[in-house]
């Protein structure tokens, strides 16, 4: 495969190069390793000015852990916590939050990637009762893994109930800024402001080389949490690396730049999609991913010899294309001529 | 803290700029995520020309997962690791070997950082008998974190203790580099070629930023290790700017000189420490790392406000210097200056 | 609660007078602990008759820790187990196969609490695939938790469909013996030589007091199983009383005798309740439970202030009523009596 | 192998004859299952007036999870927990602590098996340091695994070093009745008004068939201690048979009569063993176990062959001789008999 940008994901982009010149600027000399350096300083002086100081912030490597580990930190292994049967820590993590937190993940039939009061009430009984484990996380994906984006009111409403149930809230924010552009808000409005009690806010996928942070909006929970990232296998020694590409990534509004660019770039493709009645989006195209059916396996297998992209029902003719921070509007018009082609 | 170059940690030092030249040339277009791209592709290969082609050979972010996702492969959890109390999985990993894998690390006070039979024996007992861990793994680190290194023929008569005992062994070679150097022998002279099982493979205490290879050098020990790599939280995304370090790190010499010369750096300050009599090096001087006794808290203190390092025992007198990559003959030179000044 | 027999489970009820005497009798001198006893001798001889000896069996406490570590014995923790949404392992053991085994349970909606080709398919996908828990084993439970039973055809096909798939087939056995009585099978024709791989065998449920055995009918699945029941807390020191209940229970047929009178109650209470048309029977009545929808949240309160049974589905209507070993005739006829009354 | 009575174990002793009259009693009629029922309260009743009305009370099958489950309450996974080398936790559990706890066991080498502050001293650092697993508990045995028996004082002093750091005490009380009677202590003079926080409450090697309590003394740390006992595999479903043992083996000072027999036992074959100048006793004899070195392997598989007993140490020569609540005079005398004859 050449390195052509394709469609399969927004992490077969590359870093942003503003993001790379801050990696390059940060290699100066020697740092205290762990974290307990200038860069992370300033990345959480960056941070508490868009979610306010009185939250608690880590960095670890990945995603997957920013689940696991802020979801650790809440629970207990005789806990269970409600997601969307398609969420990344249903069906993307190879079992790590059972793994890792001993607890037990209730998924919920979604039609489009989010959890609603009504869906989340089958799994709402048996508080108390020794012999079932004790509901204690919603986790709710922003912008989801189907693309679609909470309101803010819908987040609310959850976060209610939660409070009302003695349950706290998990927001998976791998693509939180690009559900940001699309709701024309502040991180902090949807996230800490709305009832949010921890956030894993991702950077990896729009424009990062690697890092993740966890932000415990809700103070308390990360107490002890430096011992949870350690024992999780996720304190970086070389934290800077880390760290100045946060700051860069939450300075000059890049992270907004980039979101909005590939939110843009989903919706031109959404656009041009539509105008192939043989396509069939089934998703509301809200942040940088569109969903679609394809009439056709041969089709499908022809467009991926030169776009890489991934089928999203593997028994069917459903597939994700995704929009990178780097898609460029020809990529959009040569992959429509292309796929016109077909029919 | 200013960001001159200290004692502290080797990984206080930044990134090797021929490393960082490689990080810049892999950021080019879109790359499949997770590994499967030619960066690994050609990493992979570089480390088969060392090691051999019949090897598995997985990377991920850190030494701490090196280590206990590479003991997990070969080990169940009603099964013991035998490692020196001095380890690095023993005692800076916050219990994740027994986290992570629910086995049982069985430590062993030794002299020298270095295990042997005879210190080993006190915990080959058991076996057979449900009651008891069953030892499965002797783990020994390469240069030790005492800065000593184990010889060839010491750690061949482990390894055939090993097997002898139907067990294996793992390397810990954060600073494997460092114990080449000092052997003067090829990596799998002293690795596979002399038994070992598993091997973590270190880069970023040499002058890498992150990133981390765990090499099956006993193949069928990674049969099934990349479920366990993702479930570990350790499977990188953007994985190319992994590889593309270990690239260039096992290209032209570039770990051998790093190595050489902050073995050479220590060589040079236990020879100028050597010049004050009150100051008592407490351990063969044979990789990177110099341990002494400074006879006054008062005076370890003033030395760390100019030259950060860390205690090494903390109730004691006992300190530790590690020279790094980047440590200059200046940097020696101007720190014994101010060691001798205050006696 | 006045000590009168209810229709709460078949839990309430005590032990029967000849499991009594046996453990009586078994009190006598010193015994080996731990297992390597006469008893224990004994009581596999009976099960091997039953089973055929190339089997491995163990015994542990209670059916919780038959299902966990039976499962355990056959799965990594980055597999994954397929099972009925009311299953006990998914609903009725406070996440303990997740915790103990760190793998995921994929659960299936169910009419009749029995797993079907068709229903499990959609949980079959992603084999190979990293980021996904590899499917290991199917879990089904003979009779159900809803009072049904499996034919014998139901299970091959469950059994042949795992064997192709490279998966295993867990029984949850415990009931069997109410499964085995109304499929007027032997335990062997409708587990070993069904396909089934490992057997929670029960007897709490009929009478015996405490103690569950673990059949791994495909015996290489057992091997190192006396390192994980030890670990999983499950080995009795004074093994001989647990024994010698399985010995007695499977002598005389006291099982069968057991298990055919309370299949009988059932099927008594079941065709009294037929004749009240304002209660509906809503699964087949095919071993010792019923289950029904009492169209009063006040009269089901009223009945079991009388005779104390569970509600099945806190949020409506539905109960269930199970009968025991120990059920009398005349507890049916006067509870029917009851319940006459209040219609 | 014969019934005879031997010196292997107090758990190869039976049941005693008024705790299975107890058990015999209890087999009346229908019982809540679970421990929501008379006997289980009544057993409660009587701990209460052994310890105060202010602790929590949990019912188990067996002493490794007693230790286990009791450790899990008041830890979390990045904690360790300091034990004697010799101690149960450490060496005869096969990894249960770690497996289930996730935490570190540090473990120190004792003449006796007894912990003082002094020998702890080497544990008690890294406090703050997220490197380094947490201390949290220590964990004592009484009587101890070697037959000694900590004073009332050495356990004060160490509850309140534990205090002072934060920490808490755990006993495992397997042979508490041993002590209580060497010490004429009441149970709660030295466990509860002691300082003890977590106590495993054990009967069954005094005399009872199976079962052990969980006393939270430090109530607090019981708060979700069901949830924890159920993912752990040990809620009795018929749980009425462990609690009435428990009434009983409290009633009518039965504890102390069994405690006492077989301490007394163990005085009368210490002495007898004096007098055979060539067999070397190794530890106080201050419960109902003897610890000795006999000078030839021969002859201990010699004795073996009539009385069953264990090797202490595997390689050499110490054995263990326990006595047991149903110890007779003449058990010893022929023994002893039998041991001179060999010399």
């Amino acid at each position: 495969m050449t390195n052509k940008r394709g469609f399969a994901s927004d992490n077969n982009s590359g870093v942003h190069p503003e993001i790379m010149k801050a990696i390059i600027e940060a290699n100066e000399g020697h740092t205290v390793a762990y974290g307990d350096d200038i860069y992370t300083e300033r990345a959480k002086q960056k941070l508490y000015e868009y979610f306010g100081d009185d939250i608690d912030i880590y960095f670890v490597f990945i995603g997957t852990a920013a689940n696991v580990l802020g979801l650790n930190a809440a629970t207990k292994s005789w806990n269970s916590v409600i997601c969307a049967e398609t969420s990344h820590i249903n069906v993307d993590e190879c079992g790590a939050p059972e793994k890792f937190n001993g607890f037990k993940l209730l998924s919920v039939e979604t039609p489009d990637g989010k959890l609603t009061i009504d869906l989340i009430r089958k799994h709402m009984h048996g508080f108390g009762f020794e012999h079932h484990s004790q509901p204690k996380i919603i986790s709710i994906t922003q912008a989801t893994e189907l693309g679609t984006v909470y309101t803010l009111n819908e987040i609310k409403v959850l976060t209610e109930f939660a409070r009302q149930n003695n349950m706290y809230v998990h927001m998976d924010g791998a693509r939180i800024a690009n559900a940001a552009v699309t709701l024309g808000l502040e991180f902090r409005e949807f996230t800490k402001d709305a009832g949010v009690d921890i956030l894993s806010f991702g950077g990896t996928k729009n424009g990062m080389m690697y890092g993740e942070a966890i932000l415990f909006l809700n103070k308390k929970l990360g107490e002890d949490f430096k011992y949870i990232r350690k024992q999780g296998m996720q304190l970086a020694s070389k934290m800077r690396f880390i760290s100045t590409q946060f700051e860069k990534y939450l300075s000059d509004n890049l992270w907004y730049k980039n979101a909005k660019h590939s939110n843009k770039m989903a919706q031109l493709l959404a656009e041009k999609i539509r105008e192939i009645p043989q396509i069939k989006i089934t998703q509301k195209v809200e942040a940088n991913g569109v969903f679609a059916i394809v009439p056709s396996r041969e089709i499908i297998e022809e467009l991926k010899k030169e776009y890489f992209f991934y089928d999203w029902d593997e028994s069917g003719k459903e597939v994700r294309w995704m929009a990178s921070f780097d898609t460029q509007e020809e990529d959009i018009l040569n992959f429509i001529k292309l796929v016109k082609s077909k029919f």
